[in-house]
C-alpha cells in the first residue's frame, strides 16, 4: 500500500521535529507500506525570506522571488531524507522540477497542469522513500514557480492522485479538522469525517487547515484525505467522497473569517453593465471580492454591496468613489470592521429550515444580520466584528450534537 | 564585450552589500558590456547549512547535502536577480541545472564535463544580465552536485570560458594576488600580473585566493582572470598568460601553509612495491598526502617521509603502525607542528642559483630545513611550524624587490 505524508512547517520546525518525522516516516514503512513524504519549509522560513526579498526589492520580480523561496522547501527536503538515512532507511529528495512537476508560469500562485512521477516509483521500486519539497514546481521554461501559501498541501494531494496512493496524510499541528474554531468554542470537536465539499466551504470560509486548491484536488482524482496531529498517534479527520450516512449531520461546521471589510456603492442606477463597471477597476486592481449583494429598489436604483479583505478596503474605497461619480451613484458607504460567520453541512440540503433556525438563533442574542448568502451546503452572514464570538459560540450549541466522537478506529485504519 | 563577474561570500553577506553589487554590475553594463553575474552563498550560509546536516545525520549523505547546500547560492543568486531589478535592470537567475552546468557524480566535489550556454545567450540577446548560482551543478541523473569549496571561482571561469568571456572578474574582500600574506609580511605588494602556472602553485600551496580548479580551467582555454576588490574600483591582479617580460622577475610570491603533519617510516626495507603498500591505505582512507620524500641508504633501508593535513595525522599514522609492522619496517616517528614555505615565480627556470639562496636565508636565520620538494617553478621547504613567520619575512625580503607596483592602468583597461 502506497502512501503519500505531508508536513508542515511546525512539523520540521527545526532539526529535533525532523528526526521525529524521520521516527513516524520509519514506523510506517516497517508496517509495509510505500511511503512518499512532502514536506513544506521550517516554520518561520518563507517568512524570512520574503522578508529578504522586499529588503532587496521595492516591488520583488516574481519569478526571482519563487526561486528565493522554494529554497526553503528545498533545505527541509534534504534534510529529512539525511534524518532517514541516520535511521537506517534509503530515502531521496526530489525538487519539483526533478519529480517533476509542471505547473503554468503564474509564479507565486501556479497551478500545477501536469505531474510525471515516473522517478519517484524508481526510487520506490529500489526500496527507498522519495521526499519531495513541497510548494514547487517547475514551468515549461524550466523556471521554479510556486503554488502560494499552503501549496504544500496541493503538492501531496496531487502526488497521491497521480501515483494513485491508498492515502494522502496531512500531518500539521492540530489534531483534525473541528466543527469550530477550539479558541472561540471550547466545545468544538474533531470530526471523524467531513466530504470534500464541506471541506471546500470550511476551507474557503477561514478554516486554515487545508489549502483550497488541495481539497479541490482531493475532490477530482477522490484521493482519501487524512488530516492528523504530527505529535500524536490518534486518527484524525477523514475528508472523503459524501456517503448516505453522512446526511444525518445537518451542520458539520461553524465558521468564521475576521480578515473582511464592507462597501456598498449607494443608489446606483439600475441599468444593465453597471455591475461590470463597479467591479472591473477592483479587478484590475487584484482585489479578491467575496460576497456581493444587490438588491432592486422600487425607484430605479440599487444598493450593490460587497465584501473584501480588510487590507484592501481603502483602496477599493478610492477605485470606487472614481466609479461612482462616473456612474452617477449617490455615494459610497463602508464598513471596516465586520465578519464573516458561516455554518457549512452536506445535511442542509435535505433538512428544511436551517438558515431560519441560525437566523433565530442570532436574533436571540441581539446580534444584526447585515448580509446574507447561500450556496446548496452553507449559510454565511456579514455581521458586527465584534460580536464574532458570540455568534460563532451560540450557532455552534444550537447546530452541533455535544455527543463526543465514538472510539476512534485503530490508526491508519480507514474508516 | 562579454564580461564574467563572479562576487563571493563577504561581497554578497547582506542585503546592503548584495545592493552594492548590482551597482556594479549596472555600471559595467552602462559601459556598453554584456554581463554573466557569478555568486557564491552570503557568508556564513554554506557553514549554517552544513551544521544543519550535522545535526540531522551522523554521517550526512552527500547527495542530500549537496541538494541542501546548493540552496545558498540559489538565495543569493535570486536576490542579485531582485536587486538588478530593483535597480532598473532586466536580470534572470539561473540554477545549475538551469543553465545547464553538468558534473560528474561525484558529489560534495564534482568536476564539470559540460556546460551549456545557450539559455544563458538567450538571456543576454534578450538585453538581461544573467545571474547564475556558483559552485553547483548537476549530474547525469538530474541530481544536484555542488564544486567543492571555492568551487564559485570555477563555475565562473568555465562560464567564460564556454562564453568566450573577454574577462573573467574574481570579486573577492583582498586587492588582489599578494606577494605574500600581508598579515605575516607587512612590505607584500599585489602582484600586476601572475601567469597561471605561479598562481597554480601559489594557489595549491595555500593561497586561499582562487580555487586550484579554476585556475586550471583558465589555463585550458586561456581566460584572462582579473582578480580585485568588490569594495574598490582600483586594478586588482591579472592571471594571464606567461609573456617574456615576466621572465625579469625571478619569484613572483611566498606562500606557506600551516595545515601539514609530517610523518616517517622508519628503515622501510628498500624493495620494489612497498611505497604502494604503504600509501594504498592512506589513500583508501581518503587521505590526501602532499609531499614525499624518500632517502636511500646504503644499507638497504630507506626513511620514507611525506606530510598529511594536520587533522588527518592520527588517522594516518594508525594506519601506518599496522602497515610498518607488515612489512618490517622499525617504526613510525612523526611531527604535528610543520609549515610548509614555498618561493614561486617562472623566472626561476632562468635564474640559476635560487634555491641555494633560499637555503642561505634560511639557515642565515636559524631555520633547519626538514624536508625539500621543487617544481620548475617553484621550491618548497618543510620547517618547524613556530618558524613559519620569521621565514615568510626573510624569503620575502630577499626575493621581493621592494619596489612598488607602476601607477595602475585605468579601471576595466586590460594589461
Amino acid at each position: 500500500m502506497l502512501v503519500v505524508q505531508k508536513f508542515g512547517g511546525t512539523s520540521v520546525a527545526d532539526v529535533e521535529r525532523i528526526r521525529t518525522v524521520a521516527g513516524r516516516i520509519a514506523r510506517t514503512r516497517a508496517a509495509g507500506h510505500e511511503v512518499v513524504v512532502v514536506v513544506s519549509a521550517m516554520a518561520g522560513e518563507t517568512n524570512r525570506l520574503l522578508a529578504l526579498a522586499k529588503a532587496t526589492a521595492r516591488t520583488p520580480d516574481e519569478r526571482e522571488s519563487d526561486a528565493l523561496v522554494a529554497t526553503g522547501e528545498q533545505v527541509t527536503a534534504a534534510l529529512t531524507a539525511l534524518a532517514l538515512h541516520d535511521a537506517g532507511i534509503p530515502a531521496r529528495s526530489f525538487l519539483g522540477h526533478q519529480v517533476r512537476i509542471e505547473t503554468d508560469s503564474a509564479h507565486g500562485r501556479a497551478r500545477i497542469v501536469r505531474v510525471d512521477v515516473e522517478r519517484l516509483r524508481a526510487a520506490l521500486a529500489g526500496g527507498a522513500v522519495a521526499v519531495v519539497a513541497g510548494f514547487q514546481g517547475v514551468d515549461e521554461q524550466g523556471s521554479i514557480t510556486t503554488l502560494g501559501r499552503g501549496g504544500s498541501d496541493t503538492s501531496a494531494v496531487a502526488l497521491a492522485a497521480a501515483l494513485d496512493a491508498e492515502v494522502c496524510e496531512i500531518y500539521t499541528d492540530v489534531q483534525g479538522v473541528y466543527t469550530s474554531d477550539p479558541r472561540i468554542v471550547p466545545q468544538a470537536r474533531k470530526l471523524e469525517r467531513i466530504t470534500y465539499d464541506e471541506m471546500l466551504e470550511l476551507a474557503s470560509l477561514g478554516a486554515k487547515v487545508l489549502q483550497i486548491r488541495s481539497v479541490e484536488f482531493a475532490k477530482r482524482y477522490r484521493v482519501p484525505v487524512h488530516v492528523r496531529s504530527s505529535f500524536s498517534e490518534a486518527e484524525g479527520t477523514w475528508v472523503v467522497e459524501e456517503d448516505p450516512a453522512m446526511e444525518e449531520v445537518s451542520v458539520a461546521g461553524v465558521a468564521y473569517d475576521r480578515d473582511e471589510a464592507k462597501l456598498t456603492v449607494l443608489r446606483v442606477p439600475d441599468r444593465p453593465g453597471l455591475a461590470a463597471r463597479v467591479f472591473g477597476p477592483i479587478a484590475r486592481a487584484n482585489i479578491v471580492v467575496d460576497m456581493i449583494i444587490q438588491n432592486a429598489s422600487a425607484e430605479g436604483t440599487t444598493d450593490l454591496t460587497f465584501t473584501v479583505p480588510r487590507g484592501d478596503y481603502d483602496k477599493a474605497k478610492g477605485l470606487l468613489e472614481a466609479t461612482a461619480r462616473e456612474i452617477g451613484a449617490q455615494g459610497i458607504a463602508g464598513q471596516l470592521d465586520v465578519a464573516k460567520v458561516s455554518i457549512v453541512g452536506v445535511g442542509m440540503r435535505t433538512h428544511a429550515g436551517i438558515a431560519a433556525r441560525m437566523f433565530e438563533v442570532l436574533s436571540n442574542e441581539g446580534i444584526n444580520i447585515q448580509m446574507i448568502s447561500t450556496s446548496e451546503i452553507k449559510i454565511s452572514v456579514v455581521i458586527d466584528a465584534k460580536y464574532t464570538e458570540l455568534a460563532v459560540r451560540a450557532l455552534h450549541d444550537a447546530f452541533i450534537p455535544p455527543t463526543p466522537n465514538p472510539p476512534t478506529p485503530a490508526p491508519g485504519k480507514r474508516p
